[in-house]
């Protein structure tokens, strides 16, 4: 059981709405193809502007998952 | 009052609700122990997923706070 | 129009609301002597504790924008 | 349109002829089974030598490609 | 032959009996999806801890293999 | 359960015997003071050599533990 | 005279043409603005992707000039 | 009075007479047509060798003011 | 003897005089709480200015101390 | 005695197996030609894959030793 | 064959025409007084800047060698 | 003039009296075998604590010289 193997895939999601939606939207499309997410991290956070506003936050993750389910 | 020394200590807050309230949760936590916390930086932003969903955000993160008052 | 050349500002928002606003709040400073903005990173997430509470989070940004329009 | 979600692989290309032609020939191999390609980063750029001169080229970059397309 | 393209995947692999095992384990996995791998790389060494001893130890690596043969 | 706050330390193990040795005895030490540990990460591996050999085999490694329960 | 002061700016170079390229583009532009300027160095490589070819090549560059003369 | 925006500038400043002194003389430079400096942070520490012995320190430090006031 | 554990604290000293002040002042203040201290590292130099100079400096470090003696 | 004077050597070891074994032949291999080395560090782990299992592990370390005894 | 010590020596090379010849400049001369180089990684890329052009690209490299052929 | 190949060299200088005592100790010590040492760069400052006080303070250099004169 302590003898897993994991792969990470490396994502970006983005959001309008802010940093917590851009992390979700790159899972939630993960989830399509790949099951057995077990964790994620943040590797770095940026954005577009737009006419001098966010127009959309960006999100760099890697998410890992369990192979041998 | 130029010359005084902090001390960090490194926790890691968690919440299902975002990242600032993971902080919150870590800063509070960590008030229950030390007082005269001064200022904290996020080192890592990462999170475990259930069910292909974040089941909750995690930081780690230094804090700072006075030693010698 | 593949060969524009981009400045890139560091910049300091706070905000005691939340991360995304501490980079609204300095794009938005920014926006007063900087046209063209098109892009931001996070390098660092900070913020100052006050009476065992944050009192205001802080992002360090990198902010682009094309000097050639 | 702002919420792509974007998949990022990991590539070493090597060239005889230099460091572009290696990002080229990494670009052009990862063409042949990923579609959408939009930015790549080069991470590191190393090469081989034999008989005191530069044999090859080699350069490890992340490749960005848009998933929801 | 100088002009291979090689692609890398990252992998956690994990062992209750030390570091070379953990890494074993990782190749022994993901030799059963994919041919040709060359080289690896260690990013990380860490672990779990459970009743005050360590319960296995983890290592995130780079495996590098030839797309073109 | 999902909103744990841990606290990580920072510790140096050595051992004449090995990496894995040298972690092992950094947690078991740990373990007469601190109790809940739950991870660690190997942060630096290093050692000194006396007489043309390694004499020891030291790691600097996080170590973090619940502080809720 | 081994006392000068010198400023660094952050720029963002591109060419079709390659990394040199991007490079010098980059200085040219700045050159417009800024005179003394001394030395740069590069920070990062990228680039776009269009049609399966690399359309241009990103150099992100700090470029440093004598404030004192 | 916790929503300021900072700007970063990034200087080298040198000194025959030690580190110190070349951050103090960044500083004071700066100081001529820029108001408000808060903070500043060493990037690097560095120098030029002349017969033999350090002919000046280099420091390249970040130096912090507020935009807002 | 080759077998010592060892903790790291990270500390803040600050100083108007200098940086080795601000790491004596740091190391000063430690060595009233913890023993057999046996070594520091410099992780970050930084410091605050009022009124155009440098009003103190101010340095991150790591202070190891032997947990077994 | 506090003042002496340390070269580093970067070099790579190299064993079928295992991490330690590895240090130690490039430890024993140094000492053939240096002399009064003190400390090692190791900057990488790594190694090659032959067949789907490691064929051998490489370590990069740096490796101190006086020059001034 | 699969126990073999490199040695890495850090060198930087530099030409007016290009990172490639810069490269090739560096390990032109490594080879007057090292045999058996292997492999090269570029660890920077800068350059001087005159009359507002790029005066010269330099290369930092790290150059590895067979130690025990 | 603009081709000239240096290679760098690591060294670790220390001093009972403060940084640049240990960076001028350190260059002094190279002198004795290097010839036209052009720069230097500090990679880390560190130091040994004796006694509740600091003992002798350390610093890790890159010292830069020129191959071809």
């Amino acid at each position: 059981m302590s003898e897993h193997v994991y792969k990470i895939v490396k994502l970006v999601g983005s959001s309008k709405d802010g940093v917590e939606q851009a992390i979700d939207n790159a899972i939630e499309k993960a989830g399509e193809s790949v099951r057995h997410m077990r964790w994620f991290e943040v590797e770095e956070t940026r954005g577009h502007v737009e006419g001098g506003k966010v127009a959309h936050y960006q999100v760099v993750l890697n998410v890992g998952f369990t192979l041998d389910e």
